[in-house]
C-alpha cells in the first residue's frame, strides 16, 4: 500500500484526526450551551453524531500516535478495511446530522423569521454548532476518501 | 480497469442509473403534489437536488445504452474521473437535501405534533418524497463507490 497524505499512521493523518475531535467537541459544546436545544430531535441527533465522531476519531488518533512512536506500519488490508467502514459510517452520520439540523435552522431563520422576531432564541449558537458540524464532516470525508483509496489501490 | 457490478457501460450500471432517475422523479412528483411545499426552503432544495440527479443519471443512462449498443468500453481514466466527480457531487447533494428535509419533517411530526393536530397538513406526502429521496441517494451512493473503486484500482 502506498502512503498518501492523511493516511493512517502518518503525521498528517494524526492532524486530521485531532482536527475532527476538536471541531466535533466544539460543535457539541456550542449546541449544549444553547438553551432549549433538547426540544429538537435534529439537534439532539447532531450531539449524538458528533459524540460518536469524537470517540471514533480520538481512538484512531491514539492509534496514529502509537504507530508513529513505534514506527509501525498500519497499512494492512484488514486494518484499512476497518478504517474504511468506520470512516464512512461516521462521515455519513455526521453529514446527515449537520444537514438535518441545518434544515431546522434554515426553517427558523429564513422561512419563519423566528430569529428576528424572538431575540432570546439562541439562533446564533445553533448556527455555530451546525457550521462546526459541517467542518467536522469535511475533515472526516477527507480521511474516508484517503482510506478508501488505500483499500482500492492495494 | 476491471469490470465491476454497476460500473459504467454495463447492464447493471444502466439499471442503477434508471433506478436513480425513477426514484428521483417520483420524489419530485410527490413533493410537487403536496400543497404548500414552496414555503419551506429545505423542500425546494430537495426538488432542486432531485432535478439535478435526474439530469445527471439520465445523461449517464443514455451513455450506458450507447456503450452497450456499440460495445464500447467506457473504462478509461479521464471518463471515469468525470463520473467520480459527478457521482460524488450529486450523491452529497442528494443526501444533504434528503436529510435537511427529514429534519424539517421530524420537527413537524414529532417535536411539534403538527401532523396530528392539523389533519389537512400534507405530512405524508412530504414523508413519501423524503423516503424516495433517501432511496435515490442510496442508489447514487452505490454508483459513486463503484466508480471511485474503478478509478483507485486503475
Amino acid at each position: 500500500m502506498k502512503k498518501l497524505i492523511g493516511s493512517p499512521g502518518t503525521l498528517s493523518g494524526l492532524l486530521l484526526r485531532i482536527g475532527q475531535c476538536l471541531f466535533a467537541a466544539a460543535s457539541i459544546a456550542a449546541m449544549a450551551s444553547a438553551f432549549g436545544f433538547s426540544n429538537y430531535t435534529s439537534f439532539c441527533y447532531l450531539i449524538a453524531s458528533m459524540g460518536l465522531q469524537v470517540l471514533w476519531s480520538s481512538g484512531l488518533a491514539f492509534l496514529d500516535v502509537y504507530a508513529i512512536k513505534i514506527k509501525r506500519d498500519l497499512h494492512n488490508p484488514v486494518l484499512v478495511s476497518l478504517f474504511v467502514v468506520g470512516d464512512w459510517v461516521t462521515a455519513t452520520l455526521s453529514l446527515a446530522a449537520a444537514c438535518s439540523s441545518a434544515g431546522v435552522a434554515v426553517l427558523y431563520t429564513k422561512d419563519m423569521g423566528f430569529c428576528k422576531s424572538l431575540p432570546h432564541h439562541p439562533c446564533s449558537r445553533f448556527q455555530i454548532s451546525i457550521a462546526l458540524g459541517f467542518i467536522t464532516w469535511f475533515l472526516i470525508f477527507i480521511s474516508s476518501l484517503v482510506t478508501f483509496w488505500l483499500l482500492a489501490s492495494a
